[in-house]
This record gives structure tokens, sequence and C-alpha cells, in this order.
């Protein structure tokens, strides 16, 4: 097959996405859609009937994700555009309902310019992506990719008891397991980026290599609590000052190791809290994230190695590793394929990681794949203030355009 | 009036320790009296028929304080000795009620050997020293010493909206604003140190010369919060690490001015305080006790010195003077007694300060006051295992009795 040269209705991507807005809408321009929620059914429901009017077959699986096909001229395994239609609570305007609307842009540009793919073409709406509403994120991606276990996940609740199950069942968007997403050519995601790389340097698009890898640990901090007015600082154990020990070798250890790692104290509970009394615990939450695992087994080789350092204030200090994941690299052809797509479209771009999840990294596990970031305005999301331009989108879906058409040319 | 060699009771007085720690005991041993509970009104009551027993006055005043008075041979301003009953929620057996205690066993030995004293004797108890129930503590004394005022104090509420002036009134204790206690030949005050300088030292005998002055301030730092996973630590403005610097530049700074302040930060707070996000504010006290107030200076200006110290990446440093007192001097010529009493008695014994608040430091504006403390087991108070042995409180007894005994030969 000959590849076009076509781009995408720019005023017609903004218009849906305005149109999805609409589908929870917040006082503050922001989207409250949880999973399954009736703002979610309703998207889905007005995302079904624009597939089908393009002349798409909708299919759901036994985690409710919808997959809407375009035939293509032979029955091959499809390419696959998508993310998620659900959103956080107050959350933004482009959080997943970006990478579905994307999918459905080049199909709408591909029907109108009467181009007929050699390939099928499937868009893909993942249930429960952020797991605002039922824990864990990237639940349906999960199950699908062997991570997570079904049943397990069924009966996750939410706020008020209803289990994702109960919740599923109920929503009309319960499938079959034969639908779920097996083979593929390519699975492509776009995505804001979700920070503020991008916007920073003043570039376009963001080709994302991996999601990286990361650890996340508790760090416990024991003393004694005793009067405030009347103990000697040389008699005290205070567990804050311990863990501001801790704190500074942290800092000073990790800020070394490479520019492009990150680390996060985020959690942080100190008791009893009362400005009278000298803590006796302190327990705080320490994440950091990098592309190259050996550089986060570093990492975890100073956690572990917290409470032999001789800061401790006479405190006890108790390391646990809450979990960990490894690094998941994206198919580099497909990498390679939407680089020359942003290149050859005069799109200023560069290479970057992701260092937040996304159903990407589940699916790279048994599909080629590979994700795209546009620039967060401020490096915001999972906020009312989220924000990506109009044009940056634009281009955004050119890229995914040209490298589906690049697909289909080979 | 010629001086007596007298001896307290050491049974006796244990058994009455025992005895009121009936009044509202916990399951760990502890007390829980809270002031004008049912338990501090059983404890008052069985205070008073033990004072009427052995021919005391009791009178009460519009706080409801407590006066017990033995009558002298001649009509003069009393010595005054006594402490309060009330205690915090799971306090322990000693704090307050030991003072309380001392001045029963100090008359009973009196009675007991037939001294008349040449001036009168009143025990005391003051109303809600802890302020446990109703804030804020030295309730009383304050009042009678101008420091509060009445009806402020008297709309009090507790946790179940229960004012100051409701449960008083409904204790029976609502006495007559002439009976407060006005002049006085002395105010002696003995409890237990409530820190660990006493055991740690080996003494016995704890002669304070004064309540150390203080400030007390609270410190916010405002950040950005974004997401711990994309945003690269050259971008991020934490709060958290905003704060560490600040409690490093704190500690480095308070540390070498004297070895006897003592500093605590003690209540902190981080938002919001979830793993993934780095957190854009943290707010924590800083309070700093010192009897030099040239000391607590210093330290105020340190304190008003930090959001100008260059650390504070990128964000934003407020800092606010909760409170302050200043040190209030114990009567030089009562300590010197004590010191006396304590030396001929054989019992070890040093100068100190009292790191905490008691109801002597507001008498002291208007009587001359002293304060005696006997050492508290591992520097623990305001909870259940709070102890002191029945040998120190015995001599702590001792000691007040023969400075008692000094004053009435004078």
């Amino acid at each position: 097959m000959q590849r076009q040269k076509v781009l995408i209705n720019g005023k017609r991507l903004k218009q849906e996405l305005e149109k999805f807005a609409e589908f929870g809408r917040t006082e503050n321009n922001g989207v409250t859609r949880l999973s399954l929620s009736k703002e979610d059914i309703q998207a889905r429901d007005y995302f079904r009937t624009c597939c089908e009017e393009l002349g798409m077959t909708v299919k759901v699986d036994d985690m409710g994700c919808m997959y809407a096909t375009l035939a293509g001229l032979e029955d091959k395994p499809p390419i696959v555009i998508g993310s998620h239609i659900d959103s956080v609570k107050k959350g933004g305007r482009f959080d997943g309902i970006l990478g579905v609307l994307t999918g459905l842009e080049v199909v709408r540009t591909l029907v109108e310019n009467q181009i007929e793919p050699s390939i099928p073409i499937t868009l893909v709406n993942f249930t429960n992506e952020e797991g605002a509403r039922f824990e864990p994120s990237m639940m349906a991606s999960g199950v699908l990719s062997g991570k997570f276990d079904k049943n397990v996940m069924f009966g996750s609740q939410d706020s008020e008891g209803i289990t994702f199950g109960e919740a599923l069942a109920a929503s009309g968007y319960a499938g079959d397991i034969e639908n779920r997403l097996k083979e593929a050519t390519a699975f492509l995601e776009m995505h804001i980026e979700q920070g503020p790389v991008l916007e920073k340097e003043a570039l376009t698009i963001g080709v994302v290599e991996c999601v990286v890898g990361m650890a996340c640990y508790e760090i416990e901090v024991t003393g004694e609590s005793n009067h405030a007015g009347t103990t000697p600082m040389s008699m005290r154990r205070d567990a804050l000052f311990a863990a501001n020990n801790l704190i500074n070798e942290i800092r000073k250890r990790l800020s070394v190791l490479d520019q492009e790692l990150v680390y996060t104290i985020g959690r942080v509970n100190v008791y009893p809290s009362i400005h009278t009394v000298i803590p006796n615990k302190v327990v705080f939450t320490l994440e950091a994230r990098h592309k190259n695992m050996e550089i986060i087994t570093t990492v975890k080789d100073i956690i572990q190695g917290l409470p032999s350092l001789g800061v401790n204030e006479g405190c006890e200090v108790k390391t646990t590793k809450l979990w960990e994941r490894d690094t998941v690299w994206f198919a580099p052809e497909l990498c390679q394929l939407l680089e020359q797509s942003a290149a050859s479209l005069g799109y200023s771009n560069r290479r970057m990681v992701s260092g937040a999840g996304h159903d990407a990294q589940f699916i790279a596990s048994y599909v080629p794949t590979a994700m795209l970031f546009v620039p967060s305005i401020n490096g915001k999301s999972h906020c009312e203030e989220e924000l990506t331009t109009w044009e940056d989108c634009e281009k955004g879906v050119n890229v995914i355009l040209d490298t589906v058409l690049a697909l289909l040319s080979k």
C-alpha cells in the first residue's frame, strides 16, 4: 500500500475533546469521570456511537474494555490505538481521553480520505486506568497482561462498598473474555506528559522510550516521647531529629547518583504531633524512579543502609520495601517510527521517559508498544488546571496518524 | 517559737497517695481525674474531710480553689502549701496530688506533735491546673494573679460543649471571690520533676529557682505539589526538603547557644502526605525554653531570620509567634531555706529550673514562692507510667516540713 500524505482535522479533534469534557465536567473546568460511573458510561455510549457511525465494529471484553475495529483489507493482527476514558476525582480534560480520541480522529481521517487500511485498526478504551474509584490503577490492562488476578480485581471496592464486579455488571459494559486484546501489530498510546519537561524545553513531541522502574520504601523511626520543657537535649531520643538526619543522608547520597533520578519523600507522619511533646515516631515514604535499574538497585542499597549510618539519635530505624517495579522498555522500531513521523512533520521532539504509569506498560509485555507525549502546561495533571494546547494535541495526533500510515504501508 | 526536730510519717503519706490514686484509677495504674469531673469531686470531698478532721477550716473561692486553714497563734498571712488534684487523661498518680498531700502530711505531723503554728497554715488545691478538660492550663492561678480573665475562663468549653462555669456551678465547688488567696507569708509547691535530671544525677531533691521563659513559633513552608514520577528534581519546589533545610539550620544555630537551652519541633504536618505527590506544605512548631531571656531573644532572632537564609528550595517560609512567656524567678530566701532544710536532713540536692509550667509561677507574682522537685523515674509524667519512689516522696515532704518549721520559727 502506498503511503499517503494526509493530516487530521484539528478543529474536529478540539470539538470532540470539548464534547467529552462535558461528561463529568466540574465547576472549575475539570472532569470527574470515575470508572464505571454514570459519567463514564455516558462517555462510553457516545464513543461507541461515534465508532459505529464510522462503520467500526465495537466489542467489549470481560473487564469492560471497549474495542472499536475498522476492518482491514487483510484480517491480520490490528494496529491498536487508545488509552482510557476514566479520570480521577477533579481531574483534567486531557489525561486518558486524549489517547482515545487520537484513535477516533485517526480513523475519521482515514475514512474521510477513503483510505482503506491494509490491516484492521482497533481503538481501545481500557477500563479503570486511574484506580481512583477501584484500586489498583491500570486494573484492566493489568488483568489482560496477567499481572493482576481478575477475581481479586472484581472484589475491589469503592468507598461506598460497591465492588468493581458489581459496578461492571450494572454498567452494561460486561463483555466476553474472548474479546480481550490478544495479539496486535502495534499498540500506540498518546498521552499528556504530566510533567514539565517538554514545556520547559519548548518542544512539542516526546517519544517515550520506557516507563521507568521504581522502588518505594517506608521508613519508620521510633524514639521516645518526653516533655519538651523538662528533658535536656542530651537525654532525648527525638524521632523527628533522627528522621531529619536520615533525610539529609538520603538527599546527600541520592542527589549525586544521576540527574535523571527522581526521588520523593511524599507521605510523612509525625507522632504524637503535639507542640510540647518530643516526637516518638516518624513514618515516611521514599520512592525513587529511574530507567536504569542498576541505579534503582543502588538506591535500594542506600535505603537499606540507613539504619546503620549512626545518625539515629538513639532511635530505632526500620526500612520496609512497599513495592518496586522494573523499567518497561517500549518497542525500539515503534519509537523510531514515531520519531521519524514527528521529524517529517517538522515538529520539535525528543526521546524521553515516562515517570508515571500507563496501560501501555502492561500491554508492552505482549504487544509491540510505544507512547507519545504532548506538553502539559506547568506540568500539571490530575487536577482541574490540567492543560495542553489544542495545537499540541493536533500535532500529536498527526504524528500518530503518520506512524499508522507508515505501519500500514509496510 | 522554738524550732523542733520532727519528721513526717512516710507510711501515712504513701497510704494517702494510694488512696487518692483510686479517684479515677485507670487500667494501667494511672489516673484520669479531669478538672471538676466526678472523680475530681470525689477526691475534693475526701480531701475536705481529711482537713476538717484535723480541725482545719475549708473555704472555696469563686474559681473552685480549695483552702484548708490550720489557725495560727497570730492571725497573720499564712504559709501556703499545695498544688492541684486534677490530672490529664491517663495521667499519673503523683503529678499535682503530691503537692496537695505534702501539705496534708505536714499539717498532720504538726497536729500529732501538738505544734501550734505561730501563723496560719493553708493547704491549697488550685482548680484546673492541667487544662486537659478546659483550656488553658493553670486556669485558676492565672485568674488569681490577674493573668487570665475570669469571664473568658468561665466560657472555656470541654470537648462536649460544657463550659467551665457550668461545670463549676454543678460541682458544688463554686465559692466566694472573697476567699481567694491574697497575701501570704510564703507559697511552697512540691512537685515531681517531670524530667530525668535528678534521677540521672542520682539526687533526691531539686530546689527550683525559676520556671523558665519560652517562645513558641509556627513555621509554615509553602511549595508546589507535582507528580513524584514526572517532575525532574531541578524543577521542584518541595516543601518537605525546604522544611528539612530549615530544621538543619535551627539545630545548627540553637545547639551552640547554651547547653541548658531546650528546643522542640513537636507538631509537624506535611501536606498532602501522599507517597506519589511532592509535598506542597509543611507546618511545624518550634518551642524553646531557657531561664535567661537574652537567650530566648537570640532564639527568636534566629527563627525570624529563617526565611532569609537562602535554604528555601523555592518555597515561601512564614514564621508566626504563637506565644512567649518570661522566666519567673522564685523567692531567693525561700530557695535558700529549702536548700538548707535538704542539707540538714542529709538529702542530696541541687538547684534547678522548671521547664514545665506550674501554678507557682503565677502565684509568684504576688506571694513569695518556691518549688521543690523530687525525681521522676525515667523522667516520665502525664502518662500512666509516671513514678516517684515512696522514699523520695517522703524525703521531699520532710524538706517542706523543715522549711515550714523554719518559717514558723522566724
